[in-house]
């Protein structure tokens, strides 16, 4: 199995960190990180350098393409680059996925009109934008598309995809061995549960 | 606040990345990335690679520092430089940290004796060889020790911690921006939920 996964500045890091955990280590599983030039990608708080080894260019085909999401995806949007290069992937993959913002990339691409997705609870309003209807709900499948919400939800994306990829045993052996047994402290993860004010707080600062 | 995260080669990337993305979104938070040299770690994949931006010679202090696990925690243990550079920083420290086999460090640098404390599950007797209780729970607070399970414990571990750093409504609104509402797709993510076949099966492969 082949996974892509892009990398690019001002990207948030767990969106890419979470999928690449749950899918790196079954046997057999290869993951390249791969960005505009191959080398390192500042993320969006400054603080931390991925490196992506291989360029757009290096890389023809995919069997699962992973684009993570930040504030660094509204360039992207924009970039025709990077924009046909996700459309050539795409052809050839067995999943195309995203992670927050990183469905409005592939809305700006184009593959998500007439299909529902998801997005980071903040910006999955804008899906609409590109013909696609935004649900509220954690992982989104629609045929071999695959969108997740905000940043932690790509660890449920990806163990959920590695259940369809290879089995459900070997997604139950994934997360015992990432030890994926979530105990939040508060029950805040999502708009209803955080409520209005927390809502406004996390907008003011995005 | 400052916040230092150490990189080693063949570490677990999500077991750092995870706490950095719950710590480093707040106004006023500094995340700096440490390693032996400055300068990209390879992960225990090795498909990815981290930068750190400092030599351990370059911190001095730190208020919160944090010891990812994996693989390379092994050698760590045995690496007295390493050893002596994380028992002087945590004189200093506000909050002394690890996640899955992190703890394994800390308790080589001899930070646990007489304290209870956690790693991933596959490990966490290990700790006993160093004189700490090992505790099957996700995080354990021990004074200003904190050690968490393995892997993904670190998102809960540093929610936790945010809210003692700050308060209650800034590790909600963090948890709330990263949308840390988990939906695991199975209920595997411990030995006791998982069963023996699967306990048996991670344990062949680790």
């Amino acid at each position: 199995m082949h996974v892509t996964i892009l990398l690019y500045e001002n990207m948030t890091a767990l969106d890419a960190i979470g999928p690449y955990e749950a899918l790196s280590h079954v046997p057999g599983h290869e993951v390249v990180f791969v960005a505009k030039q191959a080398g390192p990608v500042t993320v969006d708080t400054g603080f931390l350098q991925l490196t992506a080894t291989k360029a757009l260019s290096e890389v023809e085909r995919t069997d699962v393409l992973i684009i993570p999401g930040g504030g660094g995806s509204r360039a992207l949007m924009q970039d025709e680059e990077v924009l046909s290069w996700v459309r050539r992937i795409h052809g050839g993959t067995r999943y195309t996925t995203s992670v927050c913002t990183g469905s409005l990339v592939l809305a700006a691409a184009g593959l998500l009109e007439g299909l529902e997705a998801t997005s980071h609870w903040a910006y999955r309003h804008l899906l609409a934008d590109y013909g696609a209807t935004p649900i509220g709900e954690r992982v989104v499948f629609q045929g071999k598309i695959v969108t997740a919400a905000g940043v932690s939800a790509g660890i449920d994306m990806a163990l959920t995809l590695l259940a369809r990829l290879a089995n459900e045993e070997v997604a139950k052996a994934v997360q015992l061995a990432i030890e994926y047994d979530p105990q939040p402290p508060f029950d805040a993860g999502s708009p209803e549960k955080a409520g209005e004010a927390l809502v406004a707080l996390v907008r003011s600062l995005e």
